[in-house]
């Protein structure tokens, strides 16, 4: 039973899950954090705000998978899968809500014309929105398998 | 069996839920049509399109909570709710992206000065956002509530 959904905790697809939202959270912390005038604006303020929670969230579950995985299989208690899907469930709305505000006020910007940001900005910016749009649906790819998981428990 | 979950399918309370669906929605997207220039804006048209989704969306399943409660008690078939599930959840996730667009751009205008933006205008695009906010959090709890009652049929 405890191989049976694939993407659950413990589980080498939910590594990979998990994997793949550091990556993206990550970089769209570094694209939008190695630019000096983030905090003018609300929304990128925000953005970093969010991804700066949703950071440390995936590297300690990539972790607690990788132990699950190459050492030990972990029992899975409902509570905790409850405060897992819970946790994922809350940050993936916060991400798509950074990830929309970044995305509208850049291309708000862009259609302002290079006066309000130059172009090497301004493809920052968007780089970092559409990582974040990533790393959203991963996270709600997680949510899901785990909420899939919860009954059988 | 078929009262015991406040707020699903043919209940009083889906009823009060999506009355207030429908009268947020509403109220978002008049608060922004009513004005002449929101085309010129991608996240503002962005707002409307999916405001008016969720409009006639609510009101159907409302004239369907009515006829529930008042008329006669339907059947509930566990395919009719899934589709119900997945529409109320993909239309909350646009209304969240809208919402958060509308908040953000109108927030970069408002720093802009009043020569951006008069701020007759600008609060009736707050207003819109705020409604916007309302519907999605009404439009979740009835995900939430019908999700809850899947498992029972």
């Amino acid at each position: 039973m405890m191989e049976r959904v694939p993407g659950a905790l413990g589980t080498s697809a939910s590594l990979a899950l998990r994997l793949g939202q550091t990556i993206f959270s990550s970089a769209s912390l570094l694209f939008m954090c190695l630019d000096v005038e983030f905090y003018s604006y609300t929304s990128f303020s925000y953005l970093v705000t969010v991804m700066g929670l949703v950071t440390p969230w995936s590297v300690s579950l990539a972790l607690v998978d990788a132990y699950s995985v190459f050492v030990k299989c972990l029992p899975r208690h409902p509570r905790v899968l409850l405060i897992l899907i819970v946790g994922d469930w809350a940050l993936s709305f916060l991400s798509l809500a950074a990830a929309c505000s970044t995305a509208s006020v850049t291309s708000l910007m862009v259609s302002a014309g290079p006066s309000r940001c130059p172009s090497r900005l301004c493809s920052r910016y968007q780089l970092s929105a559409a990582m974040a749009f990533l790393s959203w649906f991963l996270s709600f790819a997680s949510t899901l398998f785990n909420l899939w998981l919860l009954p059988s428990l």
